[in-house]
C-alpha cells in the first residue's frame, strides 16, 4: 500500500535557505506520506521494500506553478517579440488549432508524455478556451500520474477572431459545461478557473466567473504585471482599478478565500505587492519567460523576504522547456542581474533558495507538498549524474546544484514517484 | 582522402544576419574543404561516398573562443561570488592542483572526453601555469580531433601562493621551455600566449612575454574589462594606462600584428572599443559567465554593429557547460536584458546573429572556419532533434533554434567532423 523505503543521496529543503544533504540516506514512504529521511533505517521501518538508488540523487518532486500546455509545440522558438505581439502572432494562432480535437489529442499527447518523463510531479496548467480539448488534456494528465490543476481559459475580448469566445455568457456557459462534464472523473487532475488576463476578459465575464468560482469553490490562476505595455493597457481598460491586481480583486478573484496563483509580477507596485501578501496570493515566478519576451526581471528576492508565497513556473512556450531544475537556475541568474542592474540592495537568490521555490514554495499551492519532512505527500525524483564525471568529491547538495546547471534532467531522470506511486517512463 | 558528401537538413550562416536552411541538402567536402551546400547533388560530385543523415540537422562545427580546461571539475557550482573572490576561493585552489601531473591526467582526461563528444570543433583554451600539465592537456586535445589553441598561463603576482609563479623570469623561462617542448609535436593543437590578466602579470613579465611573442609569432589570449572591481584594480596597478586594454597595448600585446582574443569586454569604454576595432582584436563574448559571476552584460549588439570581430566563449567554469549552442541562446537572452534594462537603443541579438557568432564569428580566429561556403575548412556537426517531437512542420532553421534552446546537444550529438574527418564518440 505505497509503503517503501528509498535509499540514495537525498537532498531536500530543510528551510527556505538551506538544502539538507544525506548521503546514503533512507527516505521512508508510508501509505503515500513521507515519514522523513534517516542516516540509518529506523527499526520500525525494517522489512519495508527498499528501492535502492545508491549513488544517485533523490529530491522531492518539482512543482511547476505556470505552464501553457497548448504552447508546447512551439517551445524554444519564436521569442523575438514582446508579450502582446507574441500572443497575437504565435500563441493565439497556435491555441486556435485546439478547436480541432484530433489536433488536441496529438499535441496534448506529446505534452503529457514529456511531462510524465520530466522531474515535475505537480503542475498548474493553462489549456485553451476549448472545453473538448481541455478535457482531452485532463484525461491525458490524469494518466501521467502527475497531480495537476488544469484550466479552460476564459477570453471574450482582444484575441484573434478564431480564438476569441463569442461573449461573456458563452464563455461562462462553456465553463459550467466543462466543470460539470469532468465532475468526479479524475483522482489527481482538478479544474482551476482561468481568466486569461484582464485584457482578455470583459467586466461582464469577470462577474460571471465570480459566480462560477463561488458555486464550485474553484482556485484561480491568471497573469499579473508581466510587461509594461500590458500594464498600461490594463490601466486604460480598467481606469477604476487602483492597480493591475485590483482589476482581479474588484471581482473577488485575488486571493483571500480564493486560492490564487498569479504568473510573473515583474512590475508589481508596492500596493499590489502588499495586496498579494495580505491575500496569500501565490506568485509564479517565471524567470526564463521574462527574459525571453524581454519583459524584465521580477524582484523575487523582495517577494521572498516579504514572506509572499512564491513558486516557480516554466511558462512554456515563453519559457523553453519543462525542466523546473532549469527554472531554479534561471531564477538565480535573473536575480543576479536584478541585483547588478536594477537594485543593489536586492541580493541574488542562492541555489538553495531557488530550489526551495521549485519544491516547497510551489508545493504549498497543493498542500503539504515539496518536502521529505514527516507528514508531506510523498513525491520524489531520482537523478543520475553519472554522465558528468568530476575529479572532486562532492556532497549530494553540490551534485544537485551541478545537475541543475548542467540540465542533466533533460537527458532523462532515473525514477519519479507521485503520491507514493512510482511513475512509469513512457 | 577526406572527400565525401553529407546528406541532411543543412543550416549555416549565409551572412551575419541570416541562417540559410536547405532541407534534404547535399554538403560537399573535398580534401577537407567545403565546396558548398546544394539542393541536388551536382554531377561532378556523384560517385563520392554519401554520409546519409536524412532528417537530421547539419550545422558547421561550433567555435569556443574562451574556455578554462582546469576549471571543468567544478562547472555548474560555486557561482555565489564575484570575479576576484571567485578566483581566490574556487578557481585558483583548483588550478593549483595541476602541479600534480596525475591529477592533471585524470582531470584533463574528463575534459577532453567531454570536448570530443561536444559540438565544438575549434576552441581557444586556458590551461594553468604548469608546463607539464599543459602538455598533458595538449596531448589529449590533439587526440580529440578538435583544432585548438592552448595556453600555459602566465601569472607572477596576486595569486594564492601555491599557484603563483615565482617571478617574471621564472614565468618566462617556463614559457620558453613549454613552447620548445611541444614544437612540431601536434597537427591541430597550437600554443597561444596567455597572460592571465593584468592583475596577474607584472610589468617585467609583460615585457618578457612581448619578447616571447616576437620570437615565436604567437597569438595572445587574455581577459578584459569583465568586472567593475577588476577594472578599478587595473587602474590602480597601471595608472599610466589610458584604459584597461592599454595595459596590454603598452606591451604590444593587443592586436595589430598579434592575433589577439580578449574575453568579456563587459565594461569597455569607447576608446577601448575603438582600439579593439582598429587592432582587429577578437571579443570572446561569454554571456553566461557574465551573469553567473554577476559581472553584468556586454554590449554585444554594439560590438557587432561597429564591425568588431566577435565570437562566443563558454568560459567554463564561470559558464556552466561546454555547449556553444547554449552560449548562442544565452547571448540572445543577455542582449534582451541589455536592451530592456540598460540601453533601449541597443536592439537584442537574433538567434541567427548569435549562431553566426558561434560559428563564423569565432571561426575567423582560426581562418576560414565556421561556414559551409565554398573554400571553408570542413567542420560539421549532426544534431538529432527526434527526442523533441512537435505537431508543427518546421524548417531546418527553426529546428536548429529549438535544438539550441532545448539543449538537445547536451544529450549527445549524432556525428562531428573536423578538418574533413569524422570524429569518434568516446
Amino acid at each position: 500500500m505505497n509503503s517503501f523505503v528509498i535509499k540514495g543521496d537525498v537532498c531536500y529543503s530543510e528551510n527556505k535557505k538551506h538544502i539538507k544533504s544525506v548521503k546514503d540516506g533512507y527516505l521512508v514512504c508510508i501509505n503515500g506520506i513521507s515519514r522523513g529521511v534517516f542516516a540509518s533505517l529506523p527499526e520500525q521501518y525494517e522489512g519495508l521494500p527498499i528501492h535502492d538508488y545508491s549513488g544517485k540523487i533523490v529530491i522531492p518532486g518539482l512543482v511547476d506553478l505556470h505552464i501553457h500546455a497548448p504552447q508546447y509545440a512551439f517551445r524554444g522558438m519564436a521569442m523575438d517579440l514582446e508579450l502582446i505581439d507574441w500572443l497575437n502572432n504565435y500563441a493565439f494562432p497556435e491555441e486556435a488549432k485546439y478547436a480541432d480535437t484530433d489536433y488536441a489529442d496529438k499535441a496534448y499527447g506529446i505534452f503529457a508524455k514529456a511531462m510524465q518523463n520530466s522531474a515535475t510531479t505537480h503542475a498548474v496548467i493553462f489549456a485553451t478556451r476549448h472545453i473538448e480539448a481541455t478535457e482531452i488534456l485532463m484525461d491525458k494528465m490524469e494518466q501521467t500520474g502527475i497531480v495537476s490543476y488544469v484550466g479552460k481559459i476564459n477570453m471574450d475580448r482582444h484575441a484573434i477572431p478564431e480564438l476569441q469566445e463569442t461573449g461573456a455568457l458563452d464563455s461562462a456557459f462553456d465553463t459550467f459545461k466543462w466543470i460539470n462534464g469532468i465532475a468526479h472523473k479524475y483522482k489527481r487532475t482538478f479544474p482551476i478557473l482561468t481568466p486569461r488576463f484582464i485584457p482578455s476578459c470583459s467586466d461582464e465575464l469577470m462577474n460571471e466567473l465570480l459566480e462560477i468560482q463561488k458555486t464550485y469553490d474553484l482556485p484561480v490562476q491568471s497573469h499579473l504585471s508581466e510587461n509594461k505595455s500590458e500594464i498600461e493597457w490594463v490601466k486604460s481598460l480598467c481606469p477604476e482599478a487602483k492597480h493591475y491586481s485590483d482589476a482581479y480583486a474588484r471581482w473577488g478573484l485575488f486571493g483571500g478565500r480564493v486560492k490564487t496563483v498569479m504568473a510573473h509580477c515583474v512590475y508589481s507596485c508596492d500596493r499590489e505587492v502588499e495586496d498579494m501578501r495580505q491575500n496569500g496570493v501565490f506568485v509564479a515566478h517565471c524567470p526564463e519567460s521574462n527574459v525571453n519576451l524581454s519583459s524584465g526581471i521580477a524582484p523575487v528576492r523582495r517577494y521572498v523576504d516579504l514572506g509572499l508565497k512564491v513558486g516557480l513556473g516554466s511558462d512554456i512556450a515563453a519559457g523553453c522547456g519543462e525542466s523546473m531544475l532549469k527554472a531554479a537556475t534561471e531564477a538565480v541568474k535573473a536575480s543576479k542581474m536584478y541585483w547588478r542592474l536594477i537594485d543593489n540592495d536586492c541580493k541574488p537568490l542562492t541555489f538553495d533558495e531557488a530550489f526551495y521555490l521549485a519544491t516547497v514554495g510551489g508545493g504549498d499551492f497543493f498542500g503539504k507538498v515539496g518536502s521529505f519532512d514527516d507528514g508531506y505527500s510523498f513525491s520524489a525524483v531520482v537523478l543520475d549524474d553519472g554522465s558528468a564525471p568530476t575529479t572532486l568529491a562532492l556532497s549530494p547538495r553540490d551534485r544537485l546544484e551541478r545537475a541543475a546547471y548542467l540540465n542533466l534532467d533533460s537527458c532523462g531522470i532515473t525514477a519519479k514517484y507521485v503520491l507514493g506511486q512510482k511513475i512509469k517512463r513512457v
